[in-house]
C-alpha cells in the first residue's frame, strides 16, 4: 500500500511524539505530550484524602480532568465542561485506574489534570500517554519522600485513534483526517498489550468485523511505540520535591 | 458448557424482552421497553425546526435524552444530569443517526427521550432498542400524515451488552452479573449486521484480543434476535395522529 | 342540569381511576396511578437519616419531588426543575405530612417521587392520591420489616381539581376543561373531612364567595371516592421487601 | 370575644398600615410598604417590548419578581431565589394581571419588584398591596406622557393574611402569631369584592369548613380597609417623569 | 476656579450626606446611608463562627455583599451577581477589615449587606461608609451584651470617588459626571488618614502622574468630613438588642 | 541599600523576562510569557463580530479571559471562574481597550484568552504584558491578510506588581514576597509613560501618601523595561495565517 497523507506519513506511522517531563515546577507531575501539533499538559496533584465513599478502605483514588484551552483550536472554544469533556475524563480516570495497584497507594487521592494548549486530533489519547507519566512522577515521588515503599503503578497505560478514512485504516489520526474518517476507535492498552478500552464509533457509516480487526492491529503496533517512548523518559528518577504528609 | 446464572439463563440468551407501543398517548411514538426487569419510556417527539448550524440545509436532526427516574433503582437517584447521563444521551443519539436518512426526514428534529423507570442492568441498551421503535412510529406518523413521502428510517438499529462474569462471555448482563463483570461491553449495530458503536471497558482487569471475539460474536447473535422483536412490532403501522406542520 | 362535557361525564364524576401498586420493583412503595389519560408513578424510598436542622429529633420526615417527563405532553416539555415543579413539590410534600405521625415514622425520611409519564390535567392532585398510596405501601414494608411497630399513617389524604368552565362548577378537570376555565381550585383533603389545602386562582376572571361554595362541596364528593379507591387497593398488604436499617 | 394578641390588637384590626410613594426616584412607580415591622420597597419598572410568546398580540404584560433582602430577618437569609421565593412572585404577578386590561396597556411589559427590607410576618400580602400602587403609578405616568390613553387598572388588588392561632381567627398575622399558628390563609381580593386566590394550608393540622368560613370573612373586612388606604394615597396623580418610548 | 457643576456643587464639595440608623430593626446594625440620590441600606449580621479555613485561630471575621436591587437604576437591573458586584463586595470587605482587630472580636463573623436602593453614582464608596457604621452599630451590641469586653473598631474608614471630568479633578461623582469621566478612581481611608485601597482606571483616555496627586488630595479632603459625619452618628450607643450567643 | 531578596533580585529589579511568540499555532496570536516561575499562555481569538449592545458603531470591541489551569499551583486549583477571576479579567480587558483604536479594528471582536500554566506571583500583570503581545500580532495579522489597512493599536501596554514587604519598596514580587507584603500594587501604563490603572490595597495595615509614591516610581521603571522587551519580540512581523473574514 502506498502512501499519501498529507503529512507524508505511513498509514502505520505515529506523529512525532515527545514528552516534556517538568514542564512547570508547581505539581508533583508535570508532562508536556506532543503527538505533532497535538499538545496537552498533564499535571498531577497529590491530596492526602480520598473521595467519602472509600474512606477507611486502606486503599488511593485516582481521578482525571481534562479541558481544552479556549486558543487550542482554531475556531475559540468557550471555557465550560462541556458533555465530550465529562465524558473524556471519566475515559482518562478509569484507563490510569487499570494499571496501579490502589492498596500500594495508600489513602491518598492523585488528579491528574490534562489541559489541551494545541488541538490538531488525539487529544484524549494523548492525554492517556501523557497522564500516564505524570502520575508516574508523582508516584515516584511518594517513594523518594518515604511516603510509600514502592512505586504502585504494575505496567504501563497508553492510548492512540485509528481510523477508516476513504476506506483504509490509518493510525494516529490528525484533526483534517479526523474530520473525514468514515470511523473513529480510541484503543487503551497496557504496556503488557492487554487490552483496556475499545471505543468505537461509525461517523453516519456502519462498519465490519474485518475493518475492527486491521484497526486493532495498527492501535497495538502504536501503542507498543509509545510504551517504549514512555520507559524512555522515565528511566531516570525525577528530582526530589516537598511532598504532602 | 453448562449454565448456572442466577436467572437460569443461558449464556448466549436474552432477558425476557417487550415492546409496549403508545404506551402513552401524548407524543408521536411512546414505547415501554423490558429487558427483564429494565424498562425505559422511550418518546419520540418532532419539532419543526433543526439547530442553529444546520440551518438551511435541507436536512433533519434526532437527539436523544437520557436519565433515570430517582425510584428507578433500590438507591435513590438524585435529579441531575450526571456526566453518565450526557454520556449515554450521546451514543443513543449517535447510534439512531447511523441508520435514519436525515435528508429524506427534512428540516425538522425529533427528541427521543429515554426514562428509566426500573433499572436492572443493559438501560443504555434497552434505550437504544425502544428509542429506534419509538423513532419508527413518530416517522411512520409523518408519513400517515403526509409530511414525508417515506420513511427515512433504512435499516433497523439495536443495542446489547456482553460481559466476562469469572472469565465466562455472557449475553445480556443484569445489575447482578454487570456489577462483578472483569469487562463490560456494549455494542450497537444495524439491521443488516454492520457496527456502529462499539465500547469496552476493563473493570480493573484488562483482556485479550481473543475475549474481545468471543463477546463480539455473543452480542451479534443477540441483536439479531432483538431485530426480530422490532420488526414484529413495528409490522402493523400506528395509529394516526395529529403532528405539527 | 343536563351535561354535555366533552368526554360524556357528569359535573360531578370523576375520570376513570386506578391505583396499579408495585408497578416497579426497586422502591419500597410504587404506584401507577390514573385519572384519565393523566399517568403519574410514584415511588416511596426510605433513607435511615433526617435533614440536618431535625436530626436527634426522635421525629421522621417526608418529603416530596414532582416532574413531568419530557414526552408527557404533546409539546415537548425541557428537562429542568421549573417554578411551577417546586411548587407542586412542596405541596404534596406538605399534604402528605399532615396525615402521618413523625415520631411514629422514627428518625428516618421518606422520599416521595411523582413522575409525570401522561400529563391531561390534575398532574399534581393525582401525584398527591398515589402518593399516599406508595408513602402507605413503604410505610407497610417497614411494619412487616420490624422496623416500625405500626403504620404511622392515621388517615387517607386524597386531592382534585375543581373549576368554573363557562359559568359551571366542574370536578376534576382534564387539559381541555383547565385551560378554558375562569377559575381553578385544588383542594386536598384528609379520609375524614377535614381541609388540608385550599389553592383557587381567578384565571383573569376574579369570583365569588358563592361560587367557592359549590366549588368546594364537588371537591368534597370527589374526594370521598378517591379514598374509597385507596383503601380498596390497600386492603391487602404488600409483599414483604428488604429494607435499610 | 375579648382580645390578647401580644402587640395589643383586636383579633379583627390591621396592624399599621403606610403607603410611602416615589420612595426611590429611578423608577417609574416606587412605593415603601409597612404593615407594621414588615416593610417593602416595591418598585415598577416599563419596558416597552413583551415576551416573545405574545409578540404581535396587541397586548402587554405584567411580571413580578421577590425577594428578601439578607438583613431583613433576624437570622441573615442567603442572596438566592428559593423555591418559596418563585411560588411567591408567581402569585404576586399572577394578582396583578387580575385587575389590568392588557390590551389598554399595549405592547410594553411592566415589572414589580417586591424587595423585603424587614420581615415580620405577610410579606408577599404586603407585596401584593404595594406593587398594586407601585403598578399604578408606572401606569399613570404612562398616561401622563402621553403614551396611552387612560390607566389600564380597573379595580384595585390588595392581599391580607389571616390565620387559626390557638383555636381562633385572626386578621395580618405578624411572625410570632404566624409561626405558632394551625392553618396559614392568604387572601386575594379585588376593589370590588370578589376573589383573586385563595390559599390556605394546614400546617399540621387539618381544618374545617366553619373554620375556612371565618377566616375568608376576616380577610374581606381587612382587604376593604386596604383598599381605602390605597386609594387615599393615589387621590393626587404623581409627579411626571421621562419614560421608554 | 469657578464652578459649573449640574447641582451646583463645588469641585471639592461632597454631596448632601447623611446616616440613618436602625432604619430596620432586624439586624443587629442597620443604617440607611444616603449622598444625594444614591441610597444604600447596610446591615451587619452576626453568626457565632468562622468560615472552615480559620476555625479555632480566636480571630473572627468580616465579609460583605453587594447588591443593587432591579429598581434602583433607571433602566432595570437584572437579579444576579454580576461580576463587577463580586468585585465591589471584595472591596467593601477587605476595607472593613483593615479597622477591626479580629482578635478582640473573637470567634465569630460579621457579614455586612451592602443593597443599593437607589443609584447616582458612588454606590460601592457609600457602601464603605454605611457598611462602617452598621459594622460599628453591630459591634457596640455584642459589647452590651457582654459578649466583648471592647468595640475592636480601632479607627474609622470611609470612601469616596474622585475623577477627571473634562479636565478638571472632581470629588464625589453622581452619575452624569462619572458616565463622562477620563479617569474614575476610588480611595478608601481610615480615620487617621492611612490609605486602604487606591482604585483608578482610565476610561479609555491614560492619565498623568500630576492628575492622580490632584485627585488623592480632593478625595483626602472628602474622606475628613465622611469621618466627622460618622462620628456625629456614633457618638450616642444603639440601643440593646438580644444577640447570638 | 543593600538587598537581601530570597532570588537575589534588587529591589528595583525585573525577575528573567521572556516572551515566546506563536507558542501554539492554533490562535491567530499566541504568546508564552514567563516572569521568572510564573507562565501565562496568552492567546488572540478573532471573530467576526462584536457585542450586541455595539452592533452597528462601526466599531470593534477587545475582551479578555483569565484563569489559572488546576496544576499551576502546588495546591491543586479547582476549575470554576471565581470572583478573582473575573475581577482580574474585567482588569486585563479595559486595559488592553486604552491601547487600541477601536474604529480602525472595524466590526470584529478579538478575545485575549490569560491562561495561567505555573503561578509565583504576578499573574494578572504578566497577562496584560503577554496578552498585549498577542493581541499585536492577532491584527498584524489581520493587516497582513488585507481585512485592515494598519494596526489599530497606538501604544504599548504594560504591567507590573510593587509592594511594600518588612518596610521596604519591591518590585516584581514573586508569591514568597506577595504572600508576606503589607502593601500590594498592580499598576498598568501605556508605552508613553501615562497611567491607565493604579490598583493598591492594603494588606491589614494601611500605607501613607510617601509609600504610594516610591511605590509608582519603581512600578514606572519596571514597566519601561517590560516594554523594551515587547518592542524587542514584535520588531519582525508574525507569519501570515488563514483569517476569518
Amino acid at each position: 500500500m502506498t502512501i499519501s497523507r498529507h503529512d507524508g506519513r505511513m498509514f502505520d506511522e505515529l506523529r512525532p511524539l515527545s514528552f516534556v517531563r517538568d514542564y512547570t515546577k508547581m505539581s508533583m507531575g508535570s508532562v508536556l505530550v506532543s503527538f505533532g501539533d497535538t499538545r496537552v499538559l498533564c499535571t498531577a496533584s497529590v491530596a492526602p484524602d480520598t473521595p467519602r465513599w472509600m474512606r477507611d478502605s486502606g486503599e488511593g483514588w485516582v481521578t482525571a480532568e481534562y479541558s481544552m484551552l479556549p486558543g487550542s483550536s482554531p475556531e475559540r472554544i468557550r471555557r465550560r465542561t462541556s458533555g465530550r469533556d465529562q465524558e473524556i475524563q471519566r475515559l482518562i480516570g478509569r484507563s490510569l485506574r487499570c494499571v496501579i495497584d490502589m492498596a500500594a497507594l495508600g489513602e491518598r487521592s492523585i488528579t491528574v489534570d490534562c489541559d489541551v494548549l494545541s488541538a490538531d486530533g488525539g487529544t484524549r489519547t494523548a492525554s492517556i500517554c501523557g497522564g500516564y507519566v505524570a502520575l508516574h512522577d508523582a508516584c515516584e515521588r511518594l517513594v523518594l519522600a518515604g511516603q510509600i515503599p514502592g512505586n504502585p503503578l504494575f505496567t504501563e497505560c497508553a492510548a492512540i485513534s485509528v481510523g477508516i478514512v476513504d476506506g483504509r485504516p490509518l493510525l494516529d489520526l490528525p484533526y483534517l483526517e479526523d474530520s473525514t474518517a468514515d470511523v473513529d476507535f480510541n484503543v487503551v492498552m497496557t504496556g503488557d498489550g492487554s487490552l483496556i478500552e475499545v471505543q468505537g464509533t461509525a461517523e453516519g457509516k456502519a462498519f465490519s468485523r474485518d475493518e475492527l480487526t486491521a484497526m486493532l492491529d495498527l492501535a497495538a503496533k502504536g501503542i507498543t511505540e509509545i510504551n517504549e517512548a514512555q520507559r524512555a523518559v522515565l528511566r531516570t528518577p525525577p528530582e526530589p520535591r516537598a511532598t504532602a504528609p
